[in-house]
């Protein structure tokens, strides 16, 4: 395995706990909805599902498996590329559940690589039910009491390569569940993607990483992949500049309308798929030369990346509203990122055309 | 005058507007509440605010005129410091109303320093409304029904140093109006504030700083500094970290509570004092020798900036929602920003102390 355990120092929580209790100046509501702190611990336990009750064959436990194994593979596959490890960090919650982090920082093929497991349960503000939900509507008018009681499984990664020829890629895959709330009755749902955020058109590339997915969705359901690129395109949009992030990939959410084993399936068999849908063309571009001008231009890019994150991603949104582990969910910012005051690609370059597929999805597959 | 005057290209609003009418995807509502387009002039007009109805003594006239001599005035200080010229952007909207963004991008002291004009009106939605004003509460149960009549003026800098011994600093003053809506009666207030945010705590260089604010704040009401410092600290809060994005400086909103023309002498004050604020410490530190240590800490605390910017900021929020000018809003963007997964300063190092000193406030005067 490719990994660097460790156990993490006290210093970051002591110093914001102490934060909290400055008399120096009064800020009423720090992280008020906040899931209680976690405490970071040598080797992850071997499931982090509440033990006795999520029996092996629950759901719950079924899909840990599954990301575990996932968060494995695909480390062990990135490593090999880059040649340097990950870096773990494993942490629990006093209530139960945890997480795994592993991060592959100043990498040689990657400036930053994170491949997050969590498993959360307990309670949430409604608040930040409807940022985990795309379906909040039916939360609508059912006031703000309470908190709501829910369990979330997911594994999350973004990496960002340091060629401006290899493109960053993305993936989350969750499993959802909320008890009956407020007379709303319990619910379950899956989620989750993958998507590719290069910074020049290569359409063979994204042949190849769509033409995957695309095989990935037809053995499961004919619709999926239009019905999934389609939301994609959707999710990904940048709403202040009119533009996607990337060139797409797959999203969906809120996904229950079949036997949760089959969608457990379509999940297991597209978590499976993203070294397939990637690493072939980060090995073809990895020792591509290339210019100032064309590093400015990925980091321009990445600028926007941050800025879809922050501002409308889902999942940092929800993160950050319930006190989530803040290093676990801004490993998707990029180790660099740049601001150019109105800048415009030249009319008929490549970056002009990378804009454009941005503004204009375009059907690879 | 320091200014390279310029007309802008209809490329960019061509390629959004191709986006928008795109037959490839689907995507319902791109900057549906959006304000109509601007259009970019050679010069800007000679006042901004309605012809004929708001006369030379209204108070939107005469607010736009401390805020354009404050904008001249600003840019002549900075320009004659970094020796390189502001760029601007002028802009009128087909409704009336328009704005003047200036940059100074890639200079020899600062990396990026913009300074905005904008004098805006017509009707937004409520939720815009709502992200304006810091008084929400009264608009709570009033429905989403129509859009709410407004005029808003404003000044909004942020300007980024490349020295990381040179802190970077952020200004904003503006008047709003709304008139009345849906049983709401019409409403005015200010709003504003000039912060600071180092990489290294210089105590000298804060006391200067805030002891200019405390001094201009003292010429208008003795409880003026104490209030505005600590609503400072509690608006810059960046609350998934439980950190300030930097060492205060003043802040204050709903400003409404006495005769208007005493806010509009606070407020003229305030902005006439930025130069003498912030420039003595700029000149102090601008050729102070600096490490690649010391450069990457500044890049990390611009990331916090980024963060801070994105997820919490009212006027990037309203702005974003509004459908403003997109690169007139996130001028404020650092030309280059930094996130390292889990970075922690070294207990007892002066970057320890910086982050000590946003995490805990401290009274500089």
């Amino acid at each position: 395995m490719a990994l660097q355990a460790s156990t993490r120092s006290l210093q970051q929580r002591r110093a914001f706990s102490s934060a909290q209790t400055s008399k120096r100046v009064s800020v009423t509501k720090v992280r008020a909805t906040a899931i209680e702190a976690e405490n970071y611990v040598k080797q992850a336990p071997q499931s982090l599902v509440r033990p006795g009750i999520d029996t092996e064959d629950s759901m719950r436990a079924r899909f840990e498996k599954v990301i575990r194994n996932a968060q494995d593979s695909i480390c062990n596959a990135i490593s090999e590329i880059d040649g340097k490890p990950f870096h773990q960090d494993a942490w629990t919650r006093p209530g139960g559940g945890g997480g795994i982090s592993r991060v592959l920082q100043d990498g040689n093929v990657w400036e930053k690589a994170g491949v997050n497991v969590s498993v959360v349960y307990g309670t949430m503000p409604p608040e930040a039910y409807r940022a985990a939900t795309g379906n909040a509507e039916k939360l609508k008018n059912k006031g703000d009491g309470g908190r709501v009681p829910f369990f979330a499984a997911g594994i999350s990664s973004v990496m960002h390569p340091r060629n401006p020829h290899c493109p960053t890629m993305h993936f989350n895959y969750r499993y959802f569940e909320t008890e009956e709330w407020n007379g709303i009755p319990g619910q379950w749902w899956f989620g989750g993607g993958t998507d590719i955020t290069p910074s020049y058109v290569v359409p063979e590339d994204m042949k190849h990483f769509h033409g995957t997915y695309k095989a990935v969705c037809d053995r499961h359901d004919p619709a999926y992949y239009e019905k999934f690129r389609t939301w994609c395109d959707e999710y990904f949009l940048i709403k202040h500049r009119g533009e996607r992030r990337g060139l797409g990939g797959i999203f969906f959410d809120d996904l229950n309308d079949r036997n949760p084993e089959d969608i457990l399936k379509f999940s297991t068999d597209a978590v499976n798929n993203v070294v397939e849908a990637y690493c072939p063309i980060i090995k073809k571009h990895m020792n591509d030369p290339y210019t100032p001008e064309e590093k400015e231009w990925q980091q321009i890019r990445r600028g926007r990346y941050v800025e879809f994150n922050l501002v409308y991603d889902r999942g940092t949104t929800f993160g950050l509203k319930t006190g989530g582990r803040i290093e676990s969910i801004l490993m998707s910012m990029p180790q660099t990122a740049s601001w150019l005051y109105d800048h415009q690609p030249k009319a008929g370059s490549p970056e002009a055309e990378l804009l454009d597929a941005c503004r204009n999805p375009r059907v690879w597959v």
